[in-house]
């Protein structure tokens, strides 16, 4: 606000800058495309505007500290428009953005990629391209800083949170999601501008919608403008305006798409190639831009970079506020997400109390039981669930539900919304203090793939809590009942999958999750009680070697018996039958994460597999499981969709019985 | 309109008798799920009034003729409260559906599975249980029945699609996409009933939503009503308003959850649990219902049964117009959606041409050159695009696309909205007349999924039109480049996955995808250029059978290289290097479709790998390629995500080349 103000003293002056500045992020948009013969100019062009105020005037953050934890997060949803955050992080000054990181736009290893990688270059808070994820996952980021001014106060917790949204995010189901959420929880510091610019790849969005928008954001609870996009001062007063705002903002911005480019601007010839040698030129002529390709004139570039030394004034006076906080160490604790070592303690007497006990239950509940410890012992945990907390059971004693009257709870219902949960952990777990979980059942991964996907691409600490594993949740029947899940989510790279067989296995796969910082987790969990299986008592995590052999015949092994989760008993069952009626000597291993077993060693792994035959069982579809039995192995379970009715029928039914385990087993090694 | 009216003749007498239809719906709901000892109770009592209106007074269906093609669509969206629909269908007499189905609610092999599954009864026009999929289907329906009106008349096509939807219908994202979508259409007669009741899972609906509803929908462009539903005459009136409207219509029912359960109605206990026989015997007294479980006094069926009745005599009425139709024998002919025999000749033709013109382009750029001639040779393939016309290729010469004014065409522009289209799709294919497609990237495969799953576990015929298919899209970077999707839709039971090498087996497998009627087909096609790879004249379709053997050295062989798609080109490239360089005699096997593969026999399966080792080579995930390695084989492909570079750089920096495979070979063979 206070640079706002500054502005209007000489505004003559400012205006004609203000300009030229916007002029320099036009003409390196078009230079970068062109050089790379691929890329989206229309929407950075069309937005150049509105991104020059925003950053000119208000936006608080500091390139050489891009992780200030009090930095505003500016989030570039549309994108495909990623030029326009590189050509913003050269001029105002990231260290690692020179212009030679333009000149190799969308080329091998340069920071410049095609859509703007989270971890590629300093300053950019997330992952976008896929439409939606980035309004999605700034209602976490939003939401993230409410709760982390609640806890330690609005003195050193105060920014905003802004987002360049296009048709095509608006158009993405996931934004009705993050909207409805955003407004519920009146997320006065999220303030989203619209590129209206009425083009979308096809054609006029007129081909596919006639939507109210500005109606639409109303009913979500969002404060809505509507401004001239190319008008400085229009876009300079509804950001002023949006930042006193109550609730949410949405400032729609009537844009021309490709603006500046004389003879292809306001079509979707912008949208998404080059603009060709001559409308460049032509496009230079019209904005009286007389500079060479990839030249800002050092006056320009400093006016740029002013942004820069504003944002560095406002950190070292947050410093000082920090330093004066009685929160102040707790803030920058919180940060870097550390879980405290009592933590892993407590679990490790958890696990050793139910080994003794030899507790049996569904492994939802024991999660439950687990999160209890966790939630008790850190605050960094935020859970929550897409409408099914006393199913996934993601709750525990005492937590308190967030709201928009009050920020303080750790508890999150995020409505009927598994997408829009899954960005907005990702948002939570991007902007930092918090270690986000959140609850739906397995087969609505389904629904949130999206977002899913993006916290392993950005290698986000996100912990998907999914119940309902398999057809063992009955009566529900084949939509409820997960099949080519787990295929789906094993395939996905830097994505843990965990599926525990029992209370000890849930245990350590829930502190697996807790340990691996740099990736999610998804923990996949039963329905249906299961027995306590692990035997010796240990203090090792036997889970953190992905596979181990859980039971070890006397006799040399005739076969091996693999399974995961709930099959693992069944498997145990089976073995006890094959020895006890044909003396058949079978090992059972348990394979709770097929990633963290890929990465033993080649040692390891052959002793854990064996040379006997081996029959793996999971009731989910094979579709992976043949790494692990080899050409003359067999596998038993689902080979198609599943059935409604109570679990212990379909579990005949579909024949993943220890009954079936020892029929293969006696045509297997006969 | 008809039975509204008459029923205003004697209102006194017509309402009682409609209240005890009413109460036999809720007597009936809570003695299934008491019987079951699971189910959803809560949204078939609170809807039960709706639902007698809509059923005793307007709707027009024959149970004795459950696929007459101008009978109107009920959809239950929200599919867990699917004992209203079995009350129902046994309340007016569909012949399968006989009380002792009802008492069977939920148990193996019934037909009253949990969640409605399309096939399992007659009735059920579509599975419904993942929340918003059965909203966004019958807008599909809605379409198709606009678009077979245009073309064989209002006179013999003129039905309604009506919705119920409950408050996590209208949360999920999907039902933005969908209703945006419909109001762009003036989808008029589409109707859809808010069951709003205000509680969802976790409580009431303020934990988690704040939203104006109604204004929602108004923006989209709905005509919307808000009433009591549990008010008969409201109701009626605001269908009739909703029938004359030129919009698509929200009715708002204002409606207490569990209403007849006296101590829990309201709460979100009567959600998904049994109620309890003390709770069933105070609702019985409450109602006025002394009747023993499950039964129906004859003077209440005979209500009921008259429903069906006015169905019989619209279909006579039907009949007769149909036959005086000059479009009568098309439409009955278009519902059964055979391809003409002409468009399978006519691709034949295609396949001799190109493969004398040895044609090297991107299977993208094959399928939209194969869509020419299938799109020429029959009218039922309507096409689309989730806004990538132009990428996805899929629009051919001369079609027109469908607007509100115009539902002429055979082109839907679905708009930035994947999970919109899919379940669209599969609206379309379930309505009966129409084979539709549509496209969009293989990594948005993601945002679809929910409904893709649900093509497949309905058997539709919907053909995925997915290109960009891996890091050969190169520029755009890891969101866009699919790596686990392959393994995620092959996974997935009753779907075929089809990944065609060149042009010749684009048009195989888009034949392929036309035969199989029941069941959805992805076609995945490659933004690059692939040449022509297939060498003997033939017409047989080799794609048929899945996997091939595209090469056979002259030697015998020492390895076999399998691939799929763009990777194909670079496997014989790979086998002309290891026999020029080593006379290392490699085979290369085609494997455009696992599932095909498969089915064949033992022998053909075994006569395709062989003996020898084999190296998988595709650019994408490992998961599931070990079935056909074996043990001793080798991968080449993704082991993370991909990155931003021209395609040819990624191939090489990714390490998916012909080089890369000699030196595997060398490996594995010495």
């Amino acid at each position: 606000m206070s640079t706002y103000t500054l502005r209007q003293e000489n505004r003559e002056a400012a205006n004609v800058r203000e300009r030229d500045m916007t002029n320099a992020i036009r003409a390196l948009v078009m230079d970068s495309v062109q050089k790379a013969n691929s890329g989206h100019p229309g929407m950075p062009m069309g937005m150049a505007d509105v991104a020059t105020v925003l950053f000119n005037r208000f936006i608080k953050l500091d390139p050489l500290h891009p992780l200030w934890p009090d930095r505003d997060r500016f989030v570039l949803s549309a994108g495909h428009g990623s030029m326009l955050q590189y050509a913003l992080h050269y001029l105002i000054g990231y260290p690692d953005m020179p212009i030679e990181e333009l000149q190799r736009f969308r080329q091998l290893g340069a920071k410049t990629a095609g859509h703007p990688e989270y971890g590629h270059a300093q300053g950019i808070e997330l992952t976008t391209g896929p439409l939606g994820q980035g309004i999605a996952t700034a209602v976490g980021m939003a939401l993230a800083e409410r709760m982390l001014a609640v806890r330690f106060g609005e003195d050193i917790v105060d920014h905003h949170t802004y987002v360049i949204a296009g048709d095509g995010c608006l158009q993405e189901g996931i934004s009705h999601e993050a909207i409805d959420l955003a407004g519920h929880l009146k997320l006065s510091k999220l303030i989203v501008f619209w590129d209206n610019n009425s083009i979308s790849i096809d054609g006029p969005t007129s081909l596919s919608t006639s939507l109210d928008q500005l109606a639409r954001f109303r009913a979500a609870g969002f404060y809505v403008q509507d401004i001239d996009g190319h008008d400085h001062e229009a876009i300079a007063q509804a950001i002023a305006q949006a930042k006193l705002s109550k609730q949410p903002s949405l400032i729609s911005c009537r844009t021309l798409i490709g603006k500046g480019a004389p003879n292809l601007q306001g079509t979707e010839k912008t949208h998404g190639a080059p603009l060709g040698e001559a409308e460049i030129a032509a496009a230079r002529q019209a904005m009286g831009w007389a500079h060479a390709p990839f030249h800002v004139p050092e006056d320009i570039l400093e006016a740029w970079r002013e942004v820069a030394r504003r944002g560095a004034d406002e950190r070292r006076q947050w410093c000082v506020k920090t330093a004066a906080s009685p929160f102040g160490d707790e803030l920058r604790q919180a940060v870097k997400k550390e879980i405290p070592e009592t933590v892993f303690k407590d679990l490790r007497a958890f696990r050793r109390l139910h080994l003794e006990k030899a507790t049996k239950v569904a492994t939802r509940k024991a999660s439950e039981m687990v999160l209890g410890i966790i939630n008790n012992a850190t605050d960094l945990t935020i859970g929550g669930s897409a409408d099914l907390t006393h199913s996934n059971l993601t709750i525990t004693p005492g937590m308190k539900h967030i709201s928009a009257n009050d920020f303080s709870g750790r508890y999150i219902h995020y409505g009927i919304r598994e997408h829009g949960m899954a960005a907005a952990m990702n948002g939570l777990a991007l902007h930092g203090g918090f270690v986000p979980y959140g609850g739906t059942f397995l087969a609505f991964a389904d629904y949130a793939r999206g977002a899913i996907r993006l916290s392993a691409l950005m290698g986000q600490q996100v912990i998907y809590v999914m119940t309902h594993d398999s057809i063992g949740l009955g009566e529900d029947g084949p939509t409820h009942q997960p099949i080519e899940h787990l295929a789906m989510l094993r395939a996905t790279p830097g994505l843990n999958v965990f599926r525990p067989a029992d209370i000890i296995e849930t245990a350590e796969c829930w502190e697996l999750a807790l340990r691996h910082k740099d990736r999610p987790s998804v923990i996949v969990l039963s329905r249906q009680n299961l027995s306590m299986l692990r035997q010796a008592d240990s203090t090792e995590n036997r889970s953190s070697r992905g596979a181990y052999v859980l039971r070890e015949p006397a006799e040399p092994r005739a076969l091996t018996l693999l399974a995961s989760g709930s099959e693992v008993e069944i498997a145990c069952t089976a073995a006890d039958m094959l020895w006890g009626q044909y003396q058949i000597p079978a090992a059972v291993v348990s394979m709770p994460s097929w990633e963290l077993f890929e990465m033993q060693t080649l040692a390891y792994r052959r002793s854990v597999l064996a040379a006997a035959p081996r029959i793996a069982i999971e009731a989910a579809a094979r579709l992976g499981w043949d790494r692990w039995i080899g050409e003359k192995g067999a596998f038993i379970g689902m080979q198609g969709f599943g059935a409604s009715a109570p679990a212990s029928d379909l579990y005949r039914h579909f024949g993943i019985t220890p009954e079936s385990i020892v029929a293969t087993t006696r045509k297997l090694i006969s």
